[in-house]
């Protein structure tokens, strides 16, 4: 069994699209992995908030010397971290707004990517002194934008600063293996935005469908170990 | 006579180096231009909400169709517009989070990047459906980071996403002359942070005092008539 996240970024219901596919996605992976387990984290109804000096403060304290004041400021920090090292498949339904992701996201991503939990800093290593601490986990982004041909190499392609982005940061913290895929024309509607739902319809569908659960930690580091 | 607009974006005080910098900037600027206006927006101590499901049907609503309901969730968005529009320089001092932008900037951004505002959308244009509708602005980044070396070309520079999403949505809106100095280090300290700082308010004075305000609407479409 393994658990699955996902955390929609839209603040949009019935419209939304990227949830819609979600759905989609969820109903398909499911049906192959029937004993997994769903965990829902709406960022989009329900943003976090963004980090702040006391947070800031507290996340780079050591554990040991945080005042109940400091351990207050990452108690979020911490739900939200717990609930993504409990998981081993993150899907992301993400709005493209303004060619990046939307401000909730990236205070979700401000929230979980925290020094000592999902990456090690190590000052005085001159060569490496930052370390992603998670490990054996995948995601899938399904990236809903108004215009299309934002998937890399298309017409808009350089203009997507949501891939770009999400394959620098997840990967800081150990989350190397991303999939996206991306529905197009909500701003133009009518049959071009149907055409490109349906697509995305088949192309999340298939996804599911194919795609392997991460091998878990256990497996990773006996791997490793052999190699 | 020009208006500057200085938008913070760290949640930090005392502490902020972006801060520091910014007054920096904003003395040496004033001692060239010493009838030029100062407005501030404080994202980092003030972050705007992120947009939500009324904001946005409210937005793409024209502005006679609009209910009293949606004037007030584009209240803030209006207000955050103006602002901009009435400015000639925009100074943003931008901690890096995550490699990306924090989330009360990018909060900020999808409050003025408005349909209509900022920017056209003629859905039946098949060559230039969007259209930016500001001119004669130019901005100055300064940003901060962590560790060192992510300005383009430096040892982290494809992990910084701050430079290339503000090059990307800032000419979608109209601003294409963008400035950006950098001052890294802060998760190290010491000589190492120090060094930093002193080097970057050197490069924040040399800017403040070589760069020319931007020309303003009225010259830049005097020139273009005659182009």
């Amino acid at each position: 069994m393994a658990q699955l996240l996902r955390i929609d970024a839209s603040p949009r219901d019935a419209r939304s699209h990227t949830r819609r596919l979600a759905d989609v996605f969820i109903e398909a992976w499911l049906a192959r992995h029937p004993a997994d387990r769903v965990v829902r984290r709406d960022v989009g109804f329900h943003p976090p908030p963004p980090v702040d000096e006391s947070w800031i403060e507290a996340a780079f304290a050591g554990p040991q010397e945080r005042t109940p004041a400091m351990r207050a400021a990452l108690a979020l920090s911490d739900e939200l971290v717990d609930e993504l090292l409990a998981s081993d498949v993150l899907l992301l339904g993400i709005p493209m707004y303004n060619f990046g992701i939307p401000a909730a996201l990236k205070a979700w991503i401000d929230q979980v990517v925290r020094v000592g939990r999902t990456f090690a800093f190590e000052p005085d290593d001159p060569h490496q002194p930052y370390r992603p601490l998670t490990r054996g986990k995948r995601a899938f982004a399904i990236v809903a934008t108004g215009d299309d041909g934002y998937e890399p190499g298309g017409p808009m392609g350089r203009m997507n600063q949501v891939e770009p982005y999400l394959r620098t940061v997840l990967p800081f913290i150990g989350i190397m293996d991303i999939d996206f895929v991306y529905v197009g024309n909500d701003e133009f509607g009518g049959d071009r935005l149907e055409r490109a739902v349906n697509a995305a319809v088949a192309r999340v569908r298939e996804l599911a469908a194919r795609a392997h659960r991460p091998r878990g930690p256990v497996e990773a580091e006996v791997e490793e170990a052999g190699t």
